[in-house]
């Protein structure tokens, strides 16, 4: 039972936001500066789960974060889809001319760079944490002072928003997936999706090999990602990510592909979020 | 023929290590603040090429920078690989203890924290550039700075280097490649590798079907990447990188695979940078 979750960001943020949708009994949230606490509090058992960004539909794959589910042999026991929507907030009764200082995540203000354009008076400041500042903004009753950060923190904050969807391309969908140190209680018959990892040498056809594997056993593949091992040269890993009708199917193919391919792991099996 | 050539960077980048490294000719190098520019610069003819980043062992693919290859209808016409090394340089006659501040890329102070945390009497600044940086302290002979960067970087600028390889994970490879506005002009007996890119449904062992084709043709896998495309459900772009030792080999793939996939389309063919 998961009761208590790390996430990345404070309140407001869009790991909070994935918390609340996600989790449909109340949980309580731990909120971290870097991911790597969150993961570390997982391992430490100081929380249950650990809430992780994953991947996204304009920067791809996050390299890093799927190194530490690798490396501390985590579990995904669950993913959920976000679509990400940057929003310019102030204190209450301000207008956008009123506003001289915006502060937010790097990524954050150049995602959002375009709409700037229209407002040279506005100086753009990297910070920490999107939602943080939302919440710098309301204790100290910063005036002259935006941030881009989601509807939930102009809620939690009390800041009134002055632009939605202001990030130039509107479409920033992120997966996130829910981390575990134990493997998952989801019963047999709800997992219809798995993430895998294996690793192959560069000899020709190898690849193709285990995906007629896959394919043989009525796997969809929505996902694959071949990574060099670092320190050894003409190896690869792959991520893969496979959904499935009939967990039996995957339950064969999982034990062909485990004799086929060097350090096999299924990284997680769970419930498909997409439909 | 290439002559001038567009990078990332101010001299003593890593782009401008690359293109030292790769062009045994004398080519004169154009600096840019952005990738987007470097890319405008060759569809309006100012630059013959461009170099960019495109992935690297620690983060992955750097998604948005294939995406500017793509959609600009680039191509590729080599590749070169780059083990960064982050060093921290100063102003002759200093020491470590004399520094107070350290001014960098935000990605280059992220990968050097660990060695930070020595020297806590430092502080450390986000700043636009790496070699950036090391000019500046050179230029207005500023004290009790640093900057983390290049050898190169450190020789242009005439700074003392006062430790190297601080970044915490010390093999650090990243790939660039060269891309031109038209198709190589490389032999093709010398061409024995491909980046291709095309599109699949989301149907059972389409992949599969493709990578048998290639292995029939004695293609060999260095690099697959799958992503989702925008907007359009269930369907998904693949990026692949092949190698081959017979071009002939890769003709005959090409043809297969433009009739089974959709959109197939070589973003480049060209030299293997690994022997």
């Amino acid at each position: 039972m998961i009761k208590t979750v790390a996430i990345q960001g404070i309140k407001g943020s869009f790991h909070h936001i994935v918390s609340q949708n996600y989790f449909k009994t109340n949980i309580s949230i731990v909120p971290f500066m870097s991911f790597d606490q969150t993961v570390d509090s997982v391992l430490k058992k100081e929380t249950d789960a650990a809430i992780m960004a994953i991947e996204n539909s304009i920067a791809g794959s996050i390299i890093p974060n799927y190194a530490l589910i690798d490396t501390n042999n985590l579990h995904v026991v669950g993913e959920y889809y976000l679509d990400i929507q940057h929003n310019l907030m102030a204190l209450p009764n301000q207008k956008i001319e009123d506003i001289t200082e915006v502060y937010s995540h790097p990524m954050a203000l150049l995602q959002c760079k375009a709409f700037f354009k229209q407002y040279p008076h506005i100086k753009l400041i990297e910070d920490k944490d999107t939602a943080e500042v939302a919440e710098r903004i309301h204790k100290k009753q910063l005036k002259n002072t935006g941030a881009i950060a989601s509807t939930l923190a102009a809620e939690i904050f009390e800041l009134d928003i002055l632009a939605t969807s202001i990030q130039t391309i509107k479409h920033n969908e992120t997966r996130f997936v829910i981390v575990k140190q134990d493997n998952s209680e989801i019963a047999e018959a709800e997992i219809n999706k798995a993430s895998i990892k294996f690793e192959l040498d560069h000899k020709r056809g190898s690849l193709a090999t285990i995906l007629n594997v896959m394919s043989d056993c009525k796997l969809n593949l929505t996902k694959i990602q071949s990574l060099p091992i670092i320190e050894t040269p003409w190896k690869y890993a792959f991520f893969v990510d496979v959904t499935f009708q009939d967990y039996q199917d995957f339950k064969k193919a999982k034990s062909i592909m485990d004799i086929m391919a060097t350090h096999f792991k299924v990284i997680g099996q769970y419930k498909n979020a997409k439909i």
